[in-house]
């Protein structure tokens, strides 16, 4: 059997690919700047759906924000350990910047338990005690967006960006158009789609944007 | 807010949901059996993506061999560190199934640099030396999917079923009509969608089934 057996080669042959459709198939659609164009097309790549060109929606420079955050060693906390998974981590560990996920930790199945509330809720309380800039990644859990804002309206919690893209038929759009509404710099895919594969490619093509202009530099 | 925050309701209404779509959008579609039926509804709640009602074919019973892999404390073998981590561990835990990969294994990172392939192909020869009944679990990687076909072709390694569900631009369909085709029991999604979240999906829904079977006797 023939077939390519290059990982970078079929990388930047399926960016091609990906190119050449959106110019054939919606040859009006404009990218505001070339960091939203990365992440969009990484959510394509990721998914081979071609809805994340409309409904991913960028706020307050909430690409650019969550970048400031990798840069300068932040914290980013994903609400499931496979959006933490998919994150690459040799990038973010030369940076200083950390990946956390609170969903498994012992001190959340307590709280949850407690309180009658989602563990991914309990792990936003978690986060929240983290020093230093923090971005929130959210591929599954619309109850994490809620806990967040409500966290931040209550002054119990300070976010530099969430990135909302859960997944789902129950409460995951209005979670995202929560977020969408709220004043605070954010990338969310609106509608049902979304996930923690998607969560994961929008932090991997923020980083590997910085990456690049390193090399370039 | 107001918004459902007991994980199992908002499950349940998910499922209730997806089930009340088909039969208003799809009246046609026919499921083939009650376990192929959960496998698609679980693929399209991780996905939100109803093309998975069409583009799930199961070969060679690959359904109910996945599942008699699992029941009787098998080996579940992902490409990526992502489908493993999104597999749910407990009942297989309880059932002796194990999952594995080996895709960031140092040995993998030798093989693949040696013989000049990709490491999820150098990953599939350290899978091959496990004891005892295999399933092949690729969510990502074309050439893990031609590299389990050949080592089976050459009579280098034995798996009971391959679900190949890899997402992507460049060899992705390919490679999973090529499993489509071959003389295994296999569950395959064709075309260019698939990815981790999807395969994790697939192992999931198969493992439930179980587990409803075991509390309903």
């Amino acid at each position: 059997m023939a077939y390519i057996k290059k990982p970078e080669r079929i990388t930047d042959r399926s960016f091609e690919i990906i190119d050449a459709e959106i110019k054939r198939d919606f040859p009006d659609f404009q990218f505001q700047n070339d960091l939203e164009e990365r992440i969009i097309k990484r959510a394509i790549h990721t998914s081979a759906d071609f809805d994340y060109l409309r409904n991913l929606v960028f706020d307050r420079q909430g690409a650019q924000v969550v970048q400031e955050v990798i840069r300068s060693g932040g914290h980013l906390i994903t609400d499931t350990t496979m959006a933490q998974s998919g994150i690459n981590k040799r990038i973010l560990k030369e940076l200083g910047t950390e990946t956390h996920c609170f969903i498994r930790d012992p001190r959340a199945y307590q709280i949850a338990e407690d309180k009658g509330i989602t563990r991914s809720m309990a792990a936003i309380e978690l986060a929240a005690q983290l020093e230093g800039p923090k971005v929130f990644v959210v591929g599954n859990a619309p109850t994490a967006i809620y806990k967040i804002l409500e966290m931040i309206d209550a002054g119990r919690l300070q976010a530099e960006a969430v990135v909302g893209v859960p997944v789902g038929f129950v409460g995951a759009a209005e979670s995202k158009q929560a977020l969408h509404d709220y004043p605070i710099p954010s990338i969310a895919a609106l509608g049902r789609k979304g996930g923690s594969n998607v969560a994961a490619a929008i932090i991997n093509a923020i980083q590997y944007d910085i990456k690049d202009t390193i090399y370039q530099n």
